[in-house]
């Protein structure tokens, strides 16, 4: 992993509690987050109370909370259920926001150690991406690797890392037909790599394992696309999805770079996902619409900002896809109130 | 691997012969080579006699074939060094090719287990690429591997894989500025992937271990682009970089896909990096003029074969870039001349 040197307080760890009972998944993380200032935000469904083990340095947001800053009223922006977690990126203050889905505990690398996730995140973004030209080996910028003959000088410095897309050991992020097609379907690849996805070229960001600069793009990680049927299980869900699409585009406008590889979370099985198929249909059949308009928006020249470009694309969304599905006015709605928040808390 | 069917005799490999032993070269590959055709050409500045070990089967072509395919005055086509292995890609009349320099033996993966380069290339070859979305779980189609929640179902059939890049262990495929400058720097990273590249992405592609389509872009796999002190080391030579672009660009207008990873090979050390720097720059620095054009270059509606398009690309060198730099000029007319051989070997 290449060296970077930032400060300990410039990150938060954004944790959404699904579950009351955080003890096991602190304890499992203990060794990599306890340097680090912690957001849990409850996911204001639960009923139970939370439990969370002691010596950590941890903020807590309940529905007490969320209903002081935004309101009880809002139609168009629900933090329930995983969406909960964008409450704690509008509440941090911090440059960097790492977050992991609370059934996944740290992945062990091919030679059986422990990974530092944490670690890993931030050496993603605190190290060049290289969205302009593909390097064949990977990140050259970690250690043992370089830019390969071929690669033009004049783009090995690079440009900002804004997002970095972790991956998952075990349970892996399919969506419910293809878990239900292939129950034995595991992911027991650990791939040593870390890319960054071209300029241009767009991907299913996964919520479960991920790490951003939220003063370069934090206004992008947004909770506004709500299944109707939304559901407490990843398949069920397609919220990051979007959100994921949000930040590509905007970085590609903004010439930001994305990475995505390492570091691997372990995921803990969840859920059937053949009941959870009445739901997904529905996350499935919106991406045909999805992905034609993303890879075709742009931005104007006065979108100079990531609040800028979630503004503009919400009046995109709003006109190219409103009519289409209810879903898509409600995120174009989103958005805008999104901002508002935004603005507000900064 | 994914299971693929194709007949043996669909495949030839091909191999420059820069070294007149091809003793030990040759039985290190003996298990995965033997069931192949082979087409070895030998260097045209190559004066020793070639040894090739018994019980191959295969075609060896020399200066005498070259002469009397190309003639001895071509000014712009000239298959020396690692470019006469363009003569073997000329002289095949198989639908796959594949290639690997004669300085590389097979590579072992993170289990110490032999692998068997050739298979994999065909392996990637004959199962669809995914250029219009990236899976950041790597190749859907390998075994154990699918696409993740988010991938669009419209996209997940893919399109024809046209060229298969492989990398290298030990001695990576450095320029020799990088090389000169670290020179401890080898690759030891066994990355257990095979990706495709991204539509309107490019990648600096090595000749070193390649495999391709004939049938799909044959032509674009071309010799044309020679540096005026080009050498007989790899970092020498930017032909394969020149030739990559080409294919790539080609691959993006015909709707095939460029896949890169797996397989490896064990490349042994040879030259003097810092002995190279001289001629290395030119090519160093002719880059940052080719890339900017690859970027942008367009094909009319009317290329709808890679050799259309190679006819076209060759046009928009010549304007764009004719005047930059006497190589660009030759590389142009180089094109159209290559054309013509290749419609006559056709």
């Amino acid at each position: 992993m290449a060296q970077v040197s930032i400060r300990d307080d410039e990150v938060d760890i954004v944790i959404a509690a699904l579950h009351p009972d955080l003890t096991s998944f602190m304890e499992e993380w203990r060794p990599f987050f306890s340097r680090f200032h912690l957001i849990v935000v409850k996911d204001p469904d639960l009923k139970e109370d939370l439990k969370i083990p002691e010596g950590f340095s941890v903020d807590i947001y309940t529905k007490t909370d969320i209903d002081r800053v935004v309101g009880s009223s809002s139609k168009t922006i629900v933090f329930s259920g995983y969406a909960c977690r964008y409450f704690g990126y509008l509440m941090s203050r911090k440059k960097y926001i790492v977050s992991f889905d609370d059934d996944c505990i740290p992945a062990k690398d091919n030679k059986g150690d422990l990974t530092n996730a944490v670690a890993q995140h931030i050496a993603n973004l605190t190290t060049p991406a290289t969205p302009y030209f593909f390097n064949t080996l990977y990140d050259p910028f970690r250690k043992g690797a370089d830019f390969v003959r071929g690669y033009p000088f004049s783009l090995r410095s690079g440009v900002q890392c804004a997002l970095s897309c972790g991956l998952w050991l075990n349970l892996a992020d399919y969506d419910a037909p293809t878990q239900a097609l292939k129950p034995e379907l595991k992911n027991s690849r650990y791939v040593d790599a870390i890319l960054t996805v071209p300029a241009g070229a767009l991907l299913p960001v996964s919520g479960i394992n991920i790490a951003f600069d939220r003063e370069l793009v934090g206004p992008a990680l947004l909770p506004t696309f709500r299944l109707a049927k939304e559901g407490k299980l990843r398949w069920e869900t397609v919220e990051d999805v979007w959100s994921g699409m949000c930040v590509k585009v905007i970085c590609d406008h903004l010439g930001h770079g994305v990475k995505s590889g390492l570091p691997y979370v372990w995921r803990n099985e969840r859920g059937n996902a053949v009941e959870s198929l009445k739901k997904e249909w529905e996350g499935v059949k919106l991406m045909e619409e999805v992905v034609p308009f993303f890879q075709s928006v742009k931005f104007s020249k006065a979108a100079v900002t990531a609040g800028d470009c979630v503004v503009e694309l919400a009046a995109a969304v709003k006109e190219r896809l409103g009519a289409v599905d209810p879903v898509f006015a409600r995120a174009a709605d989103g958005m805008v109130e999104w901002m508002k928040l935004w603005k507000v808390a900064a």
